[in-house]
């Protein structure tokens, strides 16, 4: 499961069930590195390293001059790797954003039934004000990622799968590091995109699951379109005529 | 984005960026250490924790006496985190399985309609080849976790979406390394797991989308049923009677 030695793999192993058999949780500190390879019978080095591994999943916490604590265990690591991959595969670039952006609809529109018995008749103020919020930045000519990052974890806040929740997260975090390194014009959708998060509103209001997967897909669209006409382009140039 | 100093930061992005100019891809050598520092104006130890940081997360693979190469860039980083606080979350250790297996169960509902409309009427020896073994391991009371994982990532085989078909079988990983940490008996289901993947061809060669739903369902039901009446057997243990 890691990728290297066996005895920073066994440290690994050691560390976990520590952490496991003392039910630490996260913000919890570790011992000291000293102590952990008298703990654990294993040398300093492979301690350390492992130390690091747990460090780049978001297990453990290393507070420099403080100590080792338990972190977040949050999906950061998922989204840090997929960013680089999907950075660093140039020539299908486009096609791996599609697939996010494709993967961050499927969880949309998966959450449908959820949402729509939910949010029917009720209070949307929380969402209205998001958009509001959008509609502002929008008309004085800014970007308004805060508020799409906020209206999507309050939209999906009332799902019943926590990891669903997570992910939907973790994708919209991806998305927006990789769309910095696309070269399409974009601007000219915002306003389509600022009224597709108002029409997803109105159709949980409504309780009206066909209307919110359409509104799902058209808030989508602006970009796939994009980056279709993108590909095609790429496509048929290098297509002799 | 990580976890640690700015000049191993600094280093991370430097070796990514070295990556991306230079087109490389799996399998292809990074320069040796030194030539990364002097290149990346880096010094040797921010250099060092930067390739640990990217090789916990798939990015760089250090194959030790040969030298460092781009790795496969999997999903396998978050499999590792998922499986780690999932069973280090001990008092909800049975409801973050469960989160799993409905996040399994939702992906495999996503792909209704691809799947429907790509195996109707279609040959389906490959995955009946699958449950066949599976039936033979089954009848000699072997467990058939290897031809579980290959019936699933065969199913998906046919989607457009890459990525979906990565998060089905990285769910399949975190699943089965989660699972000889529950302490309930799920044996005598074992029949019913394997028709149930015989249901799931049945379905899909008759294009029946229902049918499909209500089978995939079925065949999570074992264990979702034992994780219910384990976790409510707790919860009654727990409370005075």
């Amino acid at each position: 499961m890691f990728n290297h030695s066996g005895a920073a793999a066994h440290a690994v192993t050691g560390i976990i069930n520590y952490i496991r058999s003392r039910r630490l949780t996260t913000g919890d500190m570790l011992p000291s590195e000293a102590a952990l390879c008298e703990e654990l019978g294993c040398s300093r080095s492979s301690v350390r390293e492992a130390v690091r591994t747990l460090s780049s999943l978001d297990i453990v916490e290393v507070r420099h001059g403080h100590g080792t604590y338990v972190a977040d265990m949050s999906l950061s690591p998922m989204v840090t790797s997929m960013v680089f991959r999907i950075v660093l595969d140039t020539d299908h670039f486009l096609e791996r954003l599609l697939d996010v952006v494709n993967t961050r609809q499927a969880l949309d529109l998966w959450m449908t039934d959820d949402l729509v018995s939910h949010y029917r008749g009720e209070d949307m103020s929380q969402l209205q004000t998001i958009v509001e919020r959008m509609r502002a930045r929008r008309a004085k000519g800014e970007l308004f990622t805060r508020e799409d990052r906020a209206f999507h974890a309050q939209l999906v806040s009332v799902s019943s799968n926590p990891l669903i929740k997570e992910l939907s997260d973790a994708f919209w975090q991806v998305h927006m590091a990789v769309l910095p390194h696309v070269r399409i014009a974009l601007s000219e959708n915002l306003d389509l995109t600022v009224e597709a998060h108002q029409d997803i509103i109105n159709a949980l209001y409504a309780g009206d699951a066909e209307a919110y997967r359409r509104v799902v897909v058209e808030h989508y669209s602006p970009l796939k379109r994009a980056i279709d006409r993108h590909t095609m382009g790429n496509r048929s140039s290098a297509r002799p005529t």
